[in-house]
């Protein structure tokens, strides 16, 4: 790691410059950053933390790996924005960097954490920063693809942080050595769970933040999502599909169950990623936001016991459930809000005009190419993510050499 | 619940709309609602938590009722806004919903937590749901009557959230079976204390932005508080309350006494949401928050075992002390502040001119009846809240059986 | 502490009035207060809090002492300001406050919190508020002659905050009675460190705000830092500092140790506390965090034992690694970069450009002055802190009876 640092000072030294200074990034992106910044550390953080054998590894990991991922994000950003976008020329030589770059490489980390959930107390540190490595040079090819290639709409990275990282960790999780499978359940007890909760209501809080942390700049001409449609549509999903996992939850154990609550009630949020800058309808918000909270604890419920027994596929967060399916659901719903502008008079007159809709024009215009572009950024980071899982499960092999007593156990490393 | 969210969805679907949208309701009311989400799920919900046996419980239930009330809020306020004000017409179908009403429902789910204080542990989901449906229902027409009817001056919601849910709350656990009559102290421990502590400190440190998240465009010609007054008279005021809590709770038992520090030390910001923005002196402010703070710890030490040996009113939390009789108290000197501007020869010009003071026309104009309008509004408030006890608490008998030893025990229902 | 109250309560009645509003101070400076406000309480009171057996001590006394300060800090710094720079006169009678005096008054409790850190769990609360106040004396005074008398740029309080805090907390510990030296170790189990987690966390995300929270308005001529510039250097050496702690703790023990992660993973934000508003290389904002994450880790590793050994400082949570090196190493950065703008031509014009630097024109007409005026401030800070060391430390000897049975344990005052 000591070595990869340094590579990285000097590259910061040669193409990084600081960009000049305007209040409105501060009373926005700053802002921002600070609420994602907390969903990453103490959200994701203390979410994975919810095992009291491995809660410091869980946090102390997401404390490194999202250090190490921002870095790397601003370096390979730049890289590939030049390599695909825009080409190298000597004027474009420097990476200028400012409060709203910083929001941007949270978005990598959330994607990275998405991806460690699916295997977190089964990997050690080096195996991390194999896995790291991988992700954010995959991750920052895919997301200029999608975003800047294809201009899916994507504000809160429903397929660039969520099915990309959530496929990713799946993928890599099936392909780790035999020896690291476990042979029980990660211990947990009443205080790691009180910790988990703590994270959990971090990540369900500042969710709206994330997926406003990109809606400044992208794609095409510039143009800006409308705040209040994205972070209201965010809020009224995450509501929704609280209660959904509270019903659903009390509905199929007759108690609720915790890791239920933990996990399946930010899968509105998720969903949203994609869908949330392009609905207009509070309606369609609580009614996506409440199913899919079903969805994800009958998932979490049925799918992931299923899918660990038939295939092997240890999925310790169950990632695939809150993350996974509920990102690859958005992607669809997206596809299908953006065609359905094909109908502008299935709006009613004061739904349209109570939104300045991001893009409006572009949706207007083109509604069934948009949405085909939808689909087409979603299975492109569905591939890539993947693709990540693939090529850093199989490297993870060679260096891995956990034995039966070091899973879900952070004795090992502290 | 899961017909209550099959109704609300409907309802959505029919009547909320997106507002349009502007980046000063973003970089305002959107923060608010981001510290007061945190005040509300992590500072109200690991306050309740302090009790090693329903830790679990305390908190997921303050998640789901934060995202029922919320959505009730929009419907309900939106409905009685017709009823009482605006009357029902064609032009004004719609709800329209943007980022400050999120921050305005905020403060029902506060009042609605202060309400289960009272009697969390002694009930399950399905009787807080009651209770909530109650609340929320009448909590939405006293806050238009006390707001827009009376135009009462109550920018942190003194009269309509705290005196409102405490009394509430200490009239429903009167009312409750007695087979919940607590045998015994709900058992803490060194951990589950220090869980509590997080909950109070984010209570205490997001209370300034509570106070002022209703600052906005409320009763006659969307005239606004200062937002300076406001939040600096709160933090003044809560320092105050901290200093008077430990000197007091020092003074009473040679000791310090932690269930002391976790709740009076907030009665400061309590007692600031009616009179806040109507004081203009920090002196007044920190004499104040001082004072109450040896008021609500006295009458933590003395009144709550009092009440309870005598009348049998168990108060989990002790909600009377921190956010009844401070809320009162409030309410009380709000109407004293008011009418002191009869004298405005009493404030020394300097005074006068520092603060720009919210609706300072009127209340040099009409200060005695202003005064009177305050207590109205305080009463009001006061006699809205029992209300809503006497309703609740009643209809909670007929679907609560729960014997000695499922109170205070979250095993009931995880 | 009753007796102090009610004259802080007189004086604030006397002297104190709000200042006029306006938004701007909200978006920008309220911001800031509540992301220190956090960075305080939750962050400082919890990394306090690591050993289980003086938790409840550290976040409480954390607590109040913020309370304290926080009102002292306002009629000191009204006081100084006056004797020191403007002199009395009628005009100036009243001390003005709003959001932006709150967030500097945050700085002085961080401060105290620091030098706190040196002795946690061996003082009580009277000693704490004897310290605490000579503390707050010296602060005040030390911050006018350091902004607005040496006027060095110091955005962060790298001299004022740390390097006066720590060698205040060093000083005193050393000077405390013979009885109070522990025998052991405080102790920790898993939780406790998990709380204090919690604790690092929220120092290491907010101290990009807490960088920026003096800002505003100070030493000549009311010019401003360039937001841009002061938090992305401070987020960019955080991240640095963070893998520089987790790579040096590594190769130390061949295991991560906690306490480093605690403590060294924050140095990045304190040695850019003097520095960050200087320097507009981001590629040196990541050179030193990584070395003064090695600097500290190392500095905790061997300095702290053999000071504790040779001198009998007993550094409860390492406070002189952490913030007393990295911030005196800070201040002596700090002059260099101002002294490297002798040589403009040694930074290429991107550089030049991207930043508009704070200052700026002072720092090129005067370099080496400057520079000069860096090391001033920072050993002027650092006399100042030894003193309120000494005389803290002396005074506490008179009342301090602490037996060895009641060092790190907080049953004697709960």
């Amino acid at each position: 790691m000591g070595i990869v640092e340094v590579i990285i000072i000097v590259l910061f030294g040669v193409f990084v410059r600081l960009s000049s200074s305007t209040t409105a990034i501060f009373t926005t992106a700053y802002t921002l950053y600070q609420d994602m910044d907390v969903m990453m550390l103490i959200g994701f953080g203390f979410l994975m933390a919810f095992s009291k054998s491995f809660s410091w590894s869980a946090v102390t990991y997401t404390f490194f790996i999202n250090a190490l991922v921002i870095q790397l994000y601003i370096l390979l950003n730049g890289f590939w924005q030049r390599a695909v976008i825009d080409g190298f020329y000597s004027s474009n030589y420097y990476i200028y960097i400012n409060e709203q770059t910083l929001a941007y490489a949270l978005h990598a980390s959330a994607s990275m954490f998405v991806c460690m959930g699916a295997f977190i107390g089964r990997v050690g540190p080096l195996e991390l920063l194999i896995v790291a490595l991988v992700h954010i040079f995959l991750y920052t090819v895919n997301e200029v693809i999608c975003i800047y290639k294809i201009q899916a709409f994507d504000v809160g990275g429903g397929m660039t942080v969520h099915t990309f990282g959530a496929y990713a960790g799946v993928t890599a999780s099936l392909l780790f050595n035999a020896s690291t499978r476990p042979t029980s359940k990660p211990r947990s007890n009443y205080f790691s769970n009180l910790f988990a909760l703590i994270g959990a209501l971090f990540v369900w809080m500042y969710f709206p933040s994330f997926n406003f942390g990109y809606g400044y700049v992208q794609g095409t001409g510039g143009a800006q999502y409308s705040q209040t449609q994205v972070l209201t549509n965010t809020v009224i999903s995450l509501t929704a599909s609280c209660l959904g996992t509270f019903v659903t939850s009390a509905y199929l154990k007759e108690k609720f169950t915790l890791s239920h609550i933990l996990n399946a009630s930010i899968s509105g949020g998720v969903v949203m990623a994609a869908v949330g800058g392009i609905i207009i309808h509070p309606g369609a918000a609580i009614t996506i936001g409440f199913l899919i909270g079903i969805v994800a604890t009958a998932s979490l419920h049925f799918l992931t016991p299923f899918l660990e027994k038939k295939f092997g596929l240890y999925d310790t967060c169950g990632v695939h459930s809150t993350f996974g399916l509920p990102g690859l659901l958005g992607g669809i719903l997206s596809a299908i809000a953006a065609a359905s502008y094909a109908y502008p008079s299935a709006y009613d007159a004061y739904a349209l005009s109570s939104a300045k809709l991001a893009f409006y024009d572009v949706l207007v215009a083109t509604p069934y190419k948009q949405g085909g572009l939808q689909i087409a950024a979603t299975f492109t980071s569905l591939g890539f993510g993947i693709a990540v899982g693939i090529v850093g499960g199989i490297l993870v092999r060679f260096v891995q050499d956990f034995g039966p007593n070091e899973i879900f156990n952070d004795g090992v490393y502290f």
